[in-house]
């Protein structure tokens, strides 16, 4: 709230504004239960001039999921330096940083409820999907990814997806265990991929050969002896 | 097709034919690509017959989703006997036989396209899921699961149906590897839960402890060492 004179704002400062009130009420409970005269008393204006701007609350919520689609997205991009392992998990932990922002509006996203599961909201969780699945391989130095390769990095993003929304679940698990979890995670499914097919293998090794003793994937490989006495 | 004269059909008689029709329609094809008039062609009655059983598609569609379901959970149910690694073995070629012969609708329906995504159909796709989860439990001999084990089996789970959809992507790799792969990624995932947890690695040494040395398992764990070399 500012004091004073209220500034009149432009078209498309207006909606922008609008976006971000409707995504903090979508991020904090889940969309159905937000109508649109709470999101016009947030923004201090009239619900007609809500519907001036967005013809309902369907617009309104495709727009806030655009704005938190990207926002996600930018949080996959990683700097190409150091370790392998160590990269994934600073992204796991602004991934998981995401999901505790959104929790309420990211599980109502993902489990499909009656307010969402539009064709535009479908494409936009598979741009996310396909923004991760583009950055992992451009980490990993492969242009051209083999089926297998394909397989396990993609499996490996609806794990880290189903993950989260596990853990939103009453966050009964520490967060910061599941981020290296699933780095850890990451490293055992190419290891089971690379156990039945050589090129799999060959790529396994090229990255365990770069990772340094004290990060993450090392870190797993030497717990795991542990278990087996 | 039988020759002759027709026999008339009793009321759950005829729903269940438009059901089974319905269901290897959508099973072949996108559901949304399924007309009712191609329903009541196939089941060899007219048009408004179908809407007399079925008020619309949407309800036919539920119905066959609903047969389709409790197939699936069928097919979880494995006799307590033998190893761990080999029952789930058998589930996994199971499930990758009714992903194979419901290939075009199981995709449709998991990527939440438009003439899915009710709250019905979401309640049936959780329900299978949860028929899962209490199998597996079971066969684990656990009936109060820690938070860690729950989310591991959930989140394989997760992985199961995302394997399956991207192998209905193409088929560009042997299903057989597949479900080999999954039961190795269910010991994996296990493994790695139980390197930051030691009562995971307490239920893991159990299951281990208990398998063969030529079962799934022990088969992975052989596999492994020669990937680091």
């Amino acid at each position: 709230m500012t004091t004073g004179v209220r500034r009149r704002m432009g078209v498309e400062e207006r909606r922008q504004q609008l976006i971000g009130v409707a995504l903090e009420l979508f991020s904090r409970r889940s969309p159905d239960e937000v109508s649109i005269d709470e999101i016009a008393s947030a923004a201090g204006i009239s619900r007609p001039l809500v519907y001036h701007y967005f013809p309902g609350k369907l617009s309104l919520y495709e727009a806030a999921l655009k704005r938190a689609s990207d926002d996600l997205a930018a949080r996959f991009t990683e700097p190409h330096d150091g370790p392998l392992g160590a990269r994934l998990l600073r992204v796991m932990r602004r991934f998981f940083d995401f999901v505790d922002e959104h929790g309420p509006g990211f599980s109502a996203l993902m489990r499909g409820g009656p307010a969402v599961g539009s064709s535009t909201t479908n494409a936009l969780i598979d741009s996310v999907r396909q923004a991760a699945y583009v950055q992992i391989l451009s980490h990993l130095g492969v242009t051209d990814p083999p089926a297998r390769l394909e397989l396990v990095v993609r499996s490996w993003i609806s794990l880290a997806e189903s993950t989260a929304l596990i853990w939103l679940d009453g966050r009964r698990i520490p967060r910061a265990e599941l981020e290296v979890q699933l780095v850890h995670a990451f490293a055992a499914l190419t290891a089971v991929s690379a156990a039945q097919d050589a090129e799999m293998a060959a790529l396994m090794r090229r990255i365990a050969q770069a990772e340094p003793a004290d990060g993450p994937f090392a870190d797993l490989a030497g717990r795991l002896p542990a278990l087996a006495t």
